[in-house]
């Protein structure tokens, strides 16, 4: 009895690895490159999809590597040279199918062992604006913004800006930070905080109707005085959306269109409540864009900005300083460099000095406080300390 | 030596708890309302800030309700008739400190029995437009949109969309997506998916420059075409943003701003392929909405939608059917409803048709594919079925 219990179960062993074997050959599961580099378990039947990185055809063998654009790095494919096909060419679409294995070299881990590649996208490499191996400029690449997201640099910047943007979103919620969508169009200018674009209908407007919104509407230049509505309800909330500036600049400061976080508190008992969200959020967006996208934030790190990551990596271990406008007023005063802007006691401060202050205080964030009277809006708290006269924002316990 | 030991032991237990003691009376922790709700450790000393929603002074104690925005639910804090103030109004700002106890009403689990309540902010209750337990329609709070998120209807709502924004986002990050922020200023109007709005400066034109971005700009109608691109190096992206139609109708379906949802995958074989995506998000959102925002939706459905939510139940527990525009017209004419506009093959569906198939296929959502060739733009894929003449959507796989 236990003899013919034992053939039995031997029997449906081999009936279940056989399923398991055809179900294998059936369904390969379909993974992304990024899920294929960090497998652990090897001898699994897959698929990938992506495009033809490189294509090196041997006597016997073709290698290829293909990249779908869930990490930097391609994966590897290795094939019996019999798998080439003349429509295999950089820039090509592939569905590769085949085992993935521990890789022999040393700057991959895993390969996968081609058994089928089937070009579900032809690519022309004479019409393709992007060269195998060959390193393009910025400038070459913005001539081709439908494809220039295929290029290392520009996919390492969106898949940053993609991380950076959730590690953003996370560090509000966790800390109890209701998301609010402050209005894009709307009617107020805020504090006068930039030039303005109008916004009416492309259509002609009729003779009864002067603007569409019944008043001139503008696209939003901050949330800020929606918000401080909102914490007057939620305690915590925040926005983080597009903003606009019709300045007629053309300059790395100037952008129409940008992204910006705006957060409000209530009850806040000082200006440390305060500077330590923003530095709270600074570090953990950083900690976590280091953690997940390490080889695109490396990549900028080599080519981009050489001898950053050192700054960056001291910088998350010290406290973010406080000065006060006249602290910082004092420090350009005794500078040796020469301004172009004037740095007298009342001047608005200008990149160039926001520049030397961070290089004074060790290449890290510095928060400058009480700034003159005149320079910030009606509502800021008088710090009633004339002469000099210089305001803070408003608490509730004072 | 041992009973040496043990006395050692005691007395710095005796400063520990001391100590911890001392601790605990100079910085008694800043709670958020939610967080005191759900407290399961009593007798901590602590802090909590909002607004007052309710005062009932009796003969020797002082009942309140104090609502952060955290929760739906408020505090009840319990104290002393002496801690009254004429301060302590419905709509004032306080802080109270205090001990987290066990409530022995069956309506609350947790009340803070203060020794100390600070009005921070006043509030004369003949001034603020709304009054203590009375139930203000939408149409009167809407007069107020600077107070309204104080009302439970406008604060849950709220609550509930910053949940599901989340959600959203926590969907596609999971199943690899990479968010992209398509261009809100443009000078694509997609597939002219409606009437657009201009953008310009609002100073002066100058003579020499005709358009701010040298061709006319606009507010976007859909990123579907930028992210189109993207999808070309990312396999799989989405977008969640603001999007604006500046169509001439004041109704619930018609809004000049709202936020879309839009995602792009490559290497799709069936129209199953998406589907799946968008059933699983939605699934995924309600899911997340229902679990941690249940108090704020069952008002809703107490107060707004009656019924509602057993619909909502049984749509999460089936399939979403798919049935082809040919099948959807033939279900319309076999229907006795009588409908305002035609329901002839080639016409495209109507709200009010859409209801109709919605309701018919059991108050679940419905997808409606291989429209007719005349409804749909050039690049949707012929099906080659002439003469009725349907598209589905371009797959890479044919």
């Amino acid at each position: 009895m236990f003899q013919s219990a034992a053939k039995t179960l031997s029997v449906s062993r081999w009936i279940l690895l056989n399923v398991r074997h055809y179900c294998k050959k059936k369904t390969a599961s379909t993974l992304r490159v990024s899920e294929a580099l960090s497998a652990t378990e090897f001898g699994e039947h897959v698929k990938v999809r992506g495009w033809v990185r490189s294509v090196r055809p041997q006597k016997a063998n073709l290698f290829l590597h293909v990249n779908d654009g869930s990490s930097l790095q391609s994966l590897q494919v290795f094939a019996d040279a019999q798998l080439n096909d003349s429509l295999l060419t950089f820039g090509s679409a592939v569905e590769v199918t085949g085992v993935l294995k521990k890789s022999p070299h040393h700057k991959q881990s895993v390969e996968l062992e081609a058994d089928k590649i089937h070009v579900v996208g032809k690519c022309n490499p004479l019409d393709f604006p992007f060269k195998i191996k060959e390193r393009h400029g910025l400038e070459y690449i913005r001539q081709f913004p439908h494809l220039r997201c295929r290029t290392n640099a520009f996919s390492s910047l969106l898949r940053i800006r993609s991380e950076a943007t959730a590690a953003i979103h996370s560090y509000f919620k966790e800390n109890g930070f209701v998301h609010i969508h402050t209005p894009i169009i709307t009617s107020n200018d805020c504090e006068g905080a930039g030039e303005l674009f109008q916004v009416e209908p492309s259509w002609p407007k009729t003779e009864e109707q002067e603007n569409f919104f019944s008043v001139p509407a503008f696209l939003t230049v901050s949330g800020q005085l929606h918000l401080e509505v909102m914490s007057g309800a939620f305690s915590r909330v925040y926005t983080f959306g597009p903003t606009f500036r019709a300045e007629n600049s053309q300059s790395r400061r100037h952008l129409a269109e940008f992204y910006m976080v705006e957060a409000e508190l209530s009850f806040t008992q000082s200006i440390e409540d305060l500077t330590q969200v923003m530095e709270d959020m600074f570090r953990s967006a950083t900690e976590h864009v280091l953690a997940h996208c390490a080889e695109d934030v490396d990549l900028f790190h080599k080519h981009v900005t050489p001898g950053h990551r050192g700054t960056l990596d001291s910088m998350m271990k010290k406290k973010f300083p406080m000065i006060t406008y006249s602290e910082a007023i004092d420090i350009l005063n005794h500078s040796t460099q020469k301004f172009v802007f004037p740095t007298n006691w009342g001047c608005d401060l200008q990149t160039e000095h926001e520049k030397y202050l961070v290089k004074h205080c060790g290449n890290i964030p510095v928060f400058v406080t009480d700034y003159p009277y005149d320079l910030k809006p009606f509502y800021a708290r008088d710090n009633q300390d004339r002469p000099r006269h210089t305001v803070r924002p408003v608490f509730f316990f004072e």
